[in-house]
């Protein structure tokens, strides 16, 4: 799944990385790119640069209250509840590695959860999470913003399954 | 939110009401939808039409092994885990108002789920049946095959996740 990269793909890697701050991506990419050439060498250097600088490894999630946060892959998730003032579910905000993704708290789906008590269950937060750095991968411009309509429609889809059935998924 | 919808919206829900079976935009494209012309009235016709062969109400979730259904705004949503030969965590396939959603077996975050005994999570299959219901909402083409690829590069981020911290997300 995991092996080298092609060329072409080793340069977008390298980029992504870079902005992102993905240990294994900055991996992947330092593999896949090409021995020579300047450009290579000079995406090869940041990298490394990058990589000095990462904390490394992951820590487990440390709930307080209505706020989460994990290290992983060199991301810092933090996760909290808060007012989006969006049909979203969540809204995914980056600066550099530290993603926060905050939990629309006027979505039915986010009061169910809350009043539920398990609003940072790992399936959950995985899922968003993954989410998250799939949209933070996008290059900037038309792909990230179709990846960010997407979530705005995908909120307004769940609101609608649970306007209809507020117990949706219960057993 | 819900309020009346403006005429060229009205159009489109119309469509993709007829397309999906989804009563509540039924009902919502009938109110927005001029009271004129021969579009209008073809489409009203329609929606009337469909709305009397759709079964009503939702019902709860029925769980069976690894098969889980329920009838939620006239869409009949069935989730079951099984093989799906791609990096999505799940697929989607759909025939007229039945939604099939497939959990891939081997997907990291789907077999983690299985361990747990908590495949089948309201809040889990609600983020599901939320992006299903996104995805065929979506008119065939371009758009359609945004949103598919949009699941599998999500998919593919989560499997990241999952390779850099197999417990994410865990207290």
């Amino acid at each position: 799944m995991f092996g080298k990269l092609d060329r072409k793909r080793a340069y977008e890697v390298a980029r992504s990385a870079l902005r992102t701050g993905a240990i294994s991506d900055m991996q992947r990419a330092l593999k896949g790119l090409p021995d020579t050439g300047e450009k290579a060498n000079d995406l090869r250097r940041r990298l490394e640069a990058a990589l000095e600088k990462t904390p490394p490894g992951s820590t487990h999630l440390r709930k307080r209250g209505t706020e989460a946060m994990c290290l992983s892959d060199g991301l810092e998730f933090s996760f909290r509840i808060g007012s989006t003032r969006t049909p979203s579910v969540f809204d995914v905000r980056h600066v550099g590695a530290r993603v926060t993704i905050v939990l629309n708290s006027e979505h039915p789906f986010v009061r169910r959860l809350e009043a539920s008590g398990e609003w940072a269950s790992p399936a959950v937060l995985t899922l968003l999470a993954g989410w998250a750095r799939f949209e933070l991968e996008q290059p900037d411009g038309r792909l990230s913003s179709q990846a960010a309509d997407a979530r705005t429609d995908w909120g307004r889809a769940v609101r609608r399954l649970l306007d209809a059935d507020p117990k949706f998924g219960d057993g």
